[in-house]
């Protein structure tokens, strides 16, 4: 069983919508969304081998910003659990997970620490989103581009060996300027890409009843070849953000991103006329 | 070392105000404060043994709860991160948590799910109040009543073996509707009294620049005992209130509560003309 299998098993008790986005979402009452989201990190399997506790800690704030980010909205404060088997790790995490946050314009507000044999850390962020902008899975329509941003695949090289990719796979960059401009210019769904493009396309197409059709030409590659395409599509750990749009839109956007497909009728992902594995990363649990 | 001691150790990165109090705190800038908490527990060392996986996760959600009471505020939401040692565990766990977060009029939102050598919990709720009756450990006033909920104590006898206490201490009761009244009716701070009363009372002294005298008669105690008094000052797990507060503001609350000193000039907390141990329930580390 895989963990997207495991939610499955509990969505009855938590509802659909409410695990429906890798963010939670609250009404403010007065146009504005307050959306968040927490991550769980465990060092043998979450932190590639050899990352120093800052880069622990950067990351741990980043994979949170980076849902928040998605949503289109200002991240306002990160709130950072750590349990940890040696109490000397504490500050070098720390000073890792501030930094991250205080770059992406937000801050460490709190947090719990705790005695544990594995340094494990979850991290919560919550940020502002205007309602009339907010962005989730669902809302692609037929017609619209997809869209990318950023190189995806060089992580899963970096955790491959690929030195030159370190830095993309120990200090991941969360898209928080750029998620807010996607979601203002008016994007139809978005989310990021950190399980891995083609598995985040499904639940884009699924979460909207929507097909796509991808453009292999057009994919940005780390370089040509089949190894980089592969990355591109299936590689976990990036922190790019999967967008749709109309043309309309898209026109008026003042970041860089690749439109690599369109949104068409159907429910699959599809590339060169071939029906594309629901597949990426995915915790497996070794019992199942 | 403990957890506050640790904690010392990274207040110059996150800051004095971060982490004055149990709840973090955002303006939202319309008058209403966000106030968020965080709290990491494991099987192993935080949840009592003989404990069912409904249990831990009613306490994991109930003890963020808590912290949300004494800040005077309604919760919103409840974020839950689980690890666990065996996928089948997730469902009676997340029952007991969706359980706890419903019946405190509140609502399990999202989360996360890892596998983990040990069940480990992260739950962080997030609650909204007026900031004009907003409540944290600062504010108490020479003159004011010192007073406190229920009857602290019990969870430490039960985990001492005293097997009819055994709820207070496996599904604690998070004063979710008495923190709102006594942040409405005007207390000058509040805190639970998770750690202890004593040593929490030392952390309203510490944020107040003040001193309490306490009144050893009026404790509201189990049983009549030197052992029941020491779980009232000294015992951890219990979940009532203790909040300041002038004689014009407790004559018009409406919830129970019992006055059991006075807030004084000074920085000590006093029984009986002795200046009490600032002692409490802390993790201890073992290499320090």
């Amino acid at each position: 069983m895989d963990d997207r299998k495991l939610l499955d098993t509990i969505r009855p008790l938590i509802g659909e919508a409410e695990t429906a986005d890798d963010c939670s979402m609250f009404d403010l009452g007065d146009g504005r969304i307050l959306v968040s989201s927490t991550d769980m990190l465990h060092e043998t399997t979450d932190f590639p081998k050899g990352m120093t506790e800052f880069e622990m800690g950067w990351m741990s704030v980043a994979v949170t910003l980076s849902d928040i980010a998605s949503t289109g909205a200002a991240p306002s404060q990160v709130l950072v659990a750590v349990g940890l088997d040696n109490p000397e790790r504490l500050y070098p995490f720390m000073e890792g997970a501030v930094y991250c946050a205080e770059k992406f314009g937000t801050k460490v507000a709190g947090g719990d620490i705790d005695s544990h044999k594995e340094l494990t850390a979850v991290t919560t962020a919550f940020g502002i989103v205007d309602k009339s902008v907010y962005c989730r899975r669902s809302g692609a329509f037929v017609g619209d581009a997809v869209c990318v941003t950023g190189i995806p695949g060089r992580a899963q090289a970096a955790l491959d060996g690929r030195e030159e990719f370190r830095e993309f796979l120990l200090t991941p960059t969360p898209q928080v300027s750029s998620g807010q401009k996607i979601a203002h210019a008016g994007a139809s769904s978005m989310m990021d890409v950190s399980d891995g493009v083609v598995i985040s396309l499904y639940d884009i197409a699924d979460a909207s009843s929507v097909g796509i059709v991808l453009d292999g030409k057009s994919f940005p590659l780390f370089e040509e070849s089949e190894y980089a395409k592969t990355c591109f599509l299936y590689g976990g750990g990036d922190f790019g953000l999967l967008f749709t749009a109309s043309d309309a839109v898209i026109e008026k956007l003042d970041i860089n991103y690749t439109v690599i497909g369109r949104v068409v009728e159907g429910n699959s992902v599809i590339l060169d006329g071939v029906v594309l594995p629901r597949k990426g990363y995915a915790h497996v649990w070794g019992d199942a």
